[in-house]
């Protein structure tokens, strides 16, 4: 651990690579030759414009999509999508179809539902999201305008381990905290969107990478801003953009690339999450993972301990030692350790060593 | 001018007071002594709620306003607001009212006019909106939900010298190129914002300060993320923040605090507005102030030069002396010099020398 840092197991905001932090302080004050802070750069600077550009070929590269898709930035966070999506694509007619596993899976369908234009798919609400609802559980309508996934789920932390099959509706996903973490098949969705602040960059904007034909044309009666039109008819520069924001999800993508791209990202991730679920596991009892084993996620490992009282001690000895941002949501309880891609394998090394000893000191 | 720094003229994002700029980075790898950046803590972190806090309580405090008044965090630009300020406040019985100043007003207007809930108070487009609407030129509808005011209009370069008397109807004013640049009877009021990236911060955030009274309720029928009253009730927090921007905008708020206040920005823009202008008045006609002259903005003075190709060799010139972004906006044309809070007086000192010698060599 680099002196005065500690190791951030936050569910986002959350951890980012320490390189990339440190190119960005070191041009703080003077970006690219401009004299200026990319704080106060034109939006319409060439200098910007580089940054714009570059980040979505990265982006579009690392998910290996071609000319048919384009890169969005937008804002309000994942929330906001959830009310934009319906808005722009689906109709009392042709509903949206949500698949609940997680509470931002059930976000995105109530705003849908409370615009008359949603419908439930699956849900494993009643198995307190313990899985992700597996495909022989979908029921996609054939007159739905999209079937709506949350791929990871941070709170309760869960992972689709598969592609929905949906017999031509058109595959919508939530990919806020397993964004870019490994490969999937990405051509085989139409429309996904992350915000940014867990694998990619701080708080601030929302990635949306969606198929053209999707973008070009949004109802009318839309207000300008909460149309994807007009994001993707100027190149997300019909207003001022969250450039900071924009520049260090590039720098990001850029840092992915330099590693090795995803695979290497998915096999960074699977030697964390093997070390984390192996220790629980081991552990007699004493860890129990909430999630399911054919649904734990890469990306937010889940578990309680046997006493609440316990729990408080664990949070604040995991402190003092470094380990930081590991109580679970209130939802859940319990801990959460999420090991975005910036998460070090040093840094999981460290929680499963203090979790072994936490053990012995108090089973 | 620091060294590898320039003048920047540019109307948003804009010049940042370096101070500001140079504590950031400085934090940069460890806010707070929490170990983390900025960009990676929590937001439900206590160290970053005291940041939230006092942006808040400086903002208001630089604003003197009392505890009827809240200060809200927003995203999507004041573009976005243009169309929440309608969703949540107009309707075909009581439109909104507004009054065109400039590209920024008619824009707001249009998306009132879109959803079919606005109306036009007074406009100043036939006059190449070369002044702002005068009091006696507003016919504001006494059933009209609100009066809306783009109060500096940065295109143009004019700016509202007085505060509409509206007869009870409610004031709201976009002040995204103006917030916080000099006292003003902020109490006659009743809902304020201004999208950061000009004189308070980077692009990313929108500065909301409203009636409480105003902001307690939303309709219901609009989806979460579009009421304000979700901002109101989570104290902006309903879901991750811009929480960098927020940042941001807190320290600038401090620093003009430090500075001496509303008090002091006025004194030193008032001191560099009047260099500014008292040099093109002087030239002999070389230069053409855009705005007429009880309508000159503190903030964006704009200027012609007796020809397109003189406009060109001006831009280019300047660039090589450090003087950047004086070109202006395509829809009026010529020059423009932003000069926000950050801008010292060697900046304009700076241009304003060039601007004499310029003349002198090419009269």
């Amino acid at each position: 651990m680099e002196a005065n840092r500690v190791y951030n197991f936050n569910p986002g905001p959350a951890t980012l690579p320490l390189d990339v932090l440190k190119e960005a302080q070191a041009e703080f004050l003077n970006f690219a030759n401009s004299g200026m802070s990319i704080l106060e750069i034109s939006h319409r600077a060439p200098e910007y414009d580089a940054v714009h550009q570059k980040a979505k070929a990265d982006v579009k590269a690392l998910m290996g999509l071609g000319d048919d898709y384009e890169v969005l930035f937008t804002q309000g966070g994942a929330s906001q999508q959830f009310a934009m999506i319906p808005m722009n694509y689906a109709t009392k007619e042709k509903p949206g179809a949500y698949v609940l596993s997680g509470s931002f899976a059930e976000k995105a369908y109530k705003e849908a539902e409370h615009l008359g234009v949603g419908t439930i798919a699956a849900s494993s609400k009643e198995e307190d999201y313990k899985h992700v609802p597996t495909q022989s559980e979908l029921k996609i309508p054939d007159y739905a305008s999209y079937l709506h996934v949350c791929y990871n789920n941070t709170i309760y932390g869960t992972e689709y381990h598969y592609v929905p099959e949906t017999k031509g509706v058109p595959l919508f996903a939530d990919m806020s905290s397993d964004m870019l973490s490994r490969p999937i098949d990405f051509s085989k969705f139409d429309f996904i969107y992350a915000g940014v602040q867990k694998n990619l960059g701080p708080a601030g904007v929302v990635l949306v990478v969606a198929k053209k034909s999707l973008l070009e044309k949004s109802p009318e009666e839309l207000p300008t801003m909460l149309k994807y039109s007009t994001f993707y008819k100027k190149d997300s520069l019909y207003n001022t953009p969250p450039a900071f924001c924009i520049y260090m999800v590039g720098k990001t993508a850029a840092w992915i690339r330099a590693q090795g791209g995803l695979e290497e990202m998915a096999k960074r991730n699977k030697k964390k999450a093997d070390l984390l679920y192996g220790v629980i596991d081991a552990s007699e009892g004493f860890y129990r993972g909430h999630a399911e084993k054919d649904s734990r996620s890469f990306m937010n490992v889940t578990f309680r301990l046997p006493s609440e009282e316990l729990e408080k001690k664990f949070v604040a000895e995991a402190k003092e030692k470094g380990l930081s941002g590991v109580k679970g949501h209130r939802s859940v309880g319990g801990m959460r350790a999420s090991i975005y891609n910036a998460m070090p394998y040093e840094g999981v090394v460290a929680l499963t060593d203090f979790m072994e000893a936490f053990r012995k000191a108090n089973k």
